[in-house]
C-alpha cells in the first residue's frame, strides 16, 4: 500500500494551507503523516531553493531551472519520501514530478521528453498514489498570492514566478489540467476558488475516499 | 575558430595556478583571454558550489551531486562560455564536462548514459577544442591538496571530494585517462608531478602550438 499524496496546483491556489489543515485532520484520526515539500524539503532543498527563489537571479536560464528543481527531488525522494513510505506513512507533499511537466516543460517550453528522462532519473519509481490537483482561474489566484505580501503592489518583492505574465501561468495551468485528463484514476480535482473550509471539506473527502478504497 | 581550452585533472593537480599563469601569458601575447571555472564560472553557479563543497553536506546524494554540477554549467555555458567565444576569445576554464564523467560516473559510480545525455542537454554543442589533462599520481596530489590548507591534518575541514577515499580519487584519475585515450586529437598530457615553473613550461608549449596550428 503506497500512500503518497501530492498537492499541486497555480500560484495562490490555497494548497499550503490545505496540507497542514489534512495534515491535522489526520492525525486525529491516528494516521501517521510526514508533511513534506518540493524544492524544500531536505536542508540540501531549502539551500536549493533559496537559489530558485532569490529575488536577484533574473539571469537564470530555464535549463538550471529545471536542474535544480531535480537536483533537490533527487535529494528528497531518497531522504524524505522514500523512507517515510517505507515505515508505513502516509506522506502528504506540497508540488512534486507534476510542477515540473507543468511549470518546466510547459511553461518554460523545455523539450517535454528530456524533463521525463531527468525526472525518472531522480524520482526513480517513486510516484504518486493520489495527486490533488487544485484548480483556480489565474487571475483569481494570482491575486491571491499578490494580496498574500503585497506583491502585486511592489513587484520587486515577487521571485521569479511570480514576476510571470499571464501567459505563462495560464500554460501551467492548462498542462495541470491535461495531465489530469490523462490520468483521471490518480488525479482529483479540488475546485478551489471557495472559502478555506469549502476546500478543506473537499480535500478530505477526496482522500477519505482514497483511504477507504485501499483498505 | 573555437577556442575552448579546459584544464582537467584530480585534486592537487597545481591547475588552478596553471590556469592563472596562462592566462597572464596570453594576455602579454595581445590573445584575449577568459579565465573561467565550473561550477563557480558565475553567480548561481558560486551559489550552486557553495551547497556542493559545504563541509556539513556529507547527506548528499550522488545524484544531486550530478545534477547540481549540470545545473551550473547550463548557466555557465550560456552567460559566460559561448558569449566569449562568439566574440572571439579564448576561453580557458577550470573544469568541464569530463570532470564530470570521471568524478559522477566513474568515481560515484553514476549511470555514464545518463550523464552523457544531462552533460549534452547541458552543454548544448560547445565541446572544448583543446584538454590539458593534469596528471600525477593520486597520493601526490592529494598531499599537494592536504598540504594547502592542512587538511590532512584536519579531516573536519575537507569538503565532500577531499574526503573521499583513495580508491574514488584513483577510479577519477583512470577515468581521466580514459577519455584522453579516448579522444587523443583533443587532448594534451601534462606531466604534473614536476615544480610548477616546469608544468608552466608544458602548459605554454602545448597551447602555443595549438594556436599556431589553428591559425
Amino acid at each position: 500500500m503506497n500512500r503518497f499524496i501530492t498537492f499541486e496546483g497555480v500560484e495562490g491556489s490555497g494548497k499550503s494551507t490545505q496540507i497542514q489543515l489534512l495534515g491535522d485532520y489526520l492525525t486525529g484520526e491516528k494516521i501517521p503523516v510526514v508533511l513534506t515539500q518540493e524544492p524544500s524539503g531536505t536542508p540540501i532543498g531549502r539551500k536549493i531553493g533559496d537559489i530558485l527563489f532569490h529575488r536577484g537571479h533574473f539571469a537564470m536560464c530555464p535549463e538550471t531551472e529545471l536542474l535544480l528543481f531535480l537536483a533537490a527531488r533527487a535529494q528528497h525522494v531518497r531522504e524524505v519520501v522514500l523512507p517515510a513510505l517505507q515505515s508505513g506513512k502516509t506522506v502528504l507533499c506540497d508540488r512534486y514530478s507534476d510542477a515540473t511537466f507543468a511549470y518546466q516543460a510547459a511553461g518554460r517550453g523545455l523539450d517535454p521528453a528530456f524533463v521525463a528522462a531527468a525526472n525518472d532519473y531522480c524520482a526513480m519509481q517513486v510516484r504518486p498514489s493520489l495527486t490533488l490537483l487544485f484548480d483556480l482561474p489565474v487571475e483569481t489566484g494570482l491575486e491571491r498570492a499578490g494580496r498574500r505580501d503585497a506583491r502585486l503592489t511592489n513587484p520587486a518583492a515577487a521571485d521569479r514566478f511570480e514576476r510571470e505574465k499571464l501567459d505563462f501561468h495560464n500554460r501551467v495551468r492548462q498542462a495541470y489540467l491535461n495531465l489530469y485528463t490523462a490520468e483521471p484514476e490518480r488525479f482529483r480535482l479540488i475546485d478551489a476558488s471557495g472559502s478555506v473550509e469549502e476546500i478543506a471539506d473537499q480535500v478530505r473527502g477526496q482522500v477519505m475516499d482514497f483511504i477507504h478504497k485501499q483498505r
